[in-house]
């Protein structure tokens, strides 16, 4: 079945346009509660609800082998993965690693791969189950993550009512800095250099997902979640737009903390914006959530702002203060910053 | 953790020994009953046994654009994860997909390859549950499948004993016949042509596992099972060494049917090989598995040949009427053929 402009370059239409024309084409299935455009996918099998969730990195997009060594994108492959399946709630139980290659790339490389898998597995309570390998002109390491929800239903994007409080879990802004560090080429390991620089490096290389507060948050009532992949304003968006809400956040628990003012300082402030790290920086993974106002929040989450109605024509909409807010929202796919570039 | 030879190019290590490798860096859990080595995984869940694999397909290593559109491509990619949870006896409830590709591809790729992907769910009785999508500078497509084995055992490929029949469901050689065709620049589709032609090129680049006949296996007590992925010796291979015996196949049932023949009639005999199609072929995703030979075989099952004791430092040898073959034994990653070579 072909459609008006099936010969555009998908760059012209853009991630979102094309994730939702392809997830149209999908049918259901009594045993599917929640398929395609959620943070995973939900199956009702006769033992209760199983969370199932896939995520790719590929080289030069997602990593660069001079600053991540195989290690490295082993944690970070299952600790995007499993993070997806915090995201609904649920409890990490297994993944799967397809590993595609250059023929040239050393065999230490994929020992390190493996180890890196099996550490972050270790940490998230989850065992490496199965594998695939294949020949490529670049690396692209596709992880399939499979969980449980513990007879719990599912937290979706779509369940944030007016009112509600916005809490995360984890941190912002992290990976974005120890990013802009390694760009800048800072030796963050040099003597004499602050030791929160490498720490930053580190968690741009190594994300460290709030696994239990997943569970936390689900257990606590969270009326809808997301993990922040592509950035807190966007993926706050998507929490807005499922709902139909309106997310409005609280400048100053916005404001970047000393850590990443460090950074900033560190990189002589030249169109250094630590305050853009917090609100669109990526790939920290920090677990962004809703909740009704009038119980505590759980352990872990810290208020960040309200849930507030849509009026007519702006649902969906994430402000700042009760402002839209300027500045790039967050990681665009086709045309957006390489790694590389 | 670093070993002797890390820095070798894993082209010199070879897939085999690179998979070995790597899977020995992987702890087990108490509910990991099968872990990686074999077609898929097998998790005990409050439900029952679930099976999982993880499958990934490389433009112009195991497509090309040319020959292959985006449906092709999407029932390809379906029906190669699926094969593998048949291939342990299970059937096929869910697939995830992600997609990375070059920001150039058309939309309507896209689309198509959601179509096929559908399709082939369709006529596997599961649903397209969740994906991913990630730019790369060549089309990865990887798709990882979820089962279940309806409270069954999972049928290895470790099981198999001296006295079981060797047994095959579905086609050999057909997909390495299409392939052949394609290579040779033959238009299948012209008039004059015969139209069994067409239909190898249409199984090369859409294969059809028989999924049914993995659980029917599972039920009349099969012993060990795989899908021919890489080619019949090769897989056979993997059985024979899991299970520590030899696979004695019968030539006479690997000889070259009325269709292969027209094939390579077609291709002038020139270099043509047709009992190597058969032989070594791959993709064609045929389940081969064994059984206690005092039953009767399950519909769609033909017996190819017997399983024998191994003798000392035999073990994993697959002979055909009693000798080791000569030539190809199947597709081999990281210096072998290459689509676009």
């Amino acid at each position: 079945m072909t459609v008006p402009g099936a010969d555009r370059p998908i760059s012209d239409l853009g991630e979102d346009a094309l994730v939702a024309g392809v997830i149209r084409r999908y049918p259901g299935a009594s045993w599917l509660r929640v398929g395609p455009g959620d943070d995973a996918a939900v199956l009702d099998l006769p033992g209760g609800g199983l969370l199932a969730a896939i995520d790719t990195l590929v080289e030069d997009l997602d990593f660069r082998r001079a600053w991540s060594g195989g290690r490295d994108v082993g944690v970070k492959v299952a600790a995007q993965n499993f993070a997806d399946l915090a995201a609904m709630g649920g409890r990490p139980m297994a993944l799967l690693v397809s590993l595609a290659l250059p023929g040239d790339v050393p065999v230490g490389w994929a020992h390190e791969l493996a180890d890196g898998v099996a550490a972050e597995c270790a940490r998230a309570g989850a065992v490496m189950a199965g594998g695939d390998l294949a020949e490529a002109d670049q690396i692209v390491v596709t992880g399939s993550a499979i969980g449980t929800l513990d007879s719990r239903p599912a937290v979706l994007r779509s369940g944030a009512v007016a009112g509600d409080l916005v809490a995360v879990a984890g941190e912002l802004g992290r990976s974005a800095a120890g990013l802009a560090l390694l760009e800048a080429g800072i030796d963050v390991g040099a003597p004499g250099e602050d030791p929160v620089l490498a720490g930053l490096v580190a968690e741009h290389l190594r994300p460290v997902p709030p696994y239990a507060a997943g569970p936390a948050a689900a257990r606590a009532g969270a009326t809808a979640m997301i993990d922040t992949s592509d950035g807190l304003l966007r993926d706050a968006g998507r929490i807005a737009r499922a709902s139909g809400v309106v997310l409005d956040l609280d400048p100053v628990s916005l404001t970047p903390g000393p850590v990443l003012l460090a950074a900033a300082r560190r990189l002589g402030w030249g169109g250094v914006d630590a305050g853009a790290w917090v609100r669109s920086g990526g790939e920290d993974h920090a677990l962004v959530a809703c909740f009704p106002a009038d119980r505590p929040l759980p352990d872990g989450f810290r208020a960040i702002g309200r849930v507030r109605s849509a009026p007519p024509a702006g649902s969906g909409a994430v402000l700042v203060g009760g402002r839209r807010p300027q500045g790039p929202s967050g990681w665009v796919l086709f045309g957006g910053p390489r790694l590389s570039g």
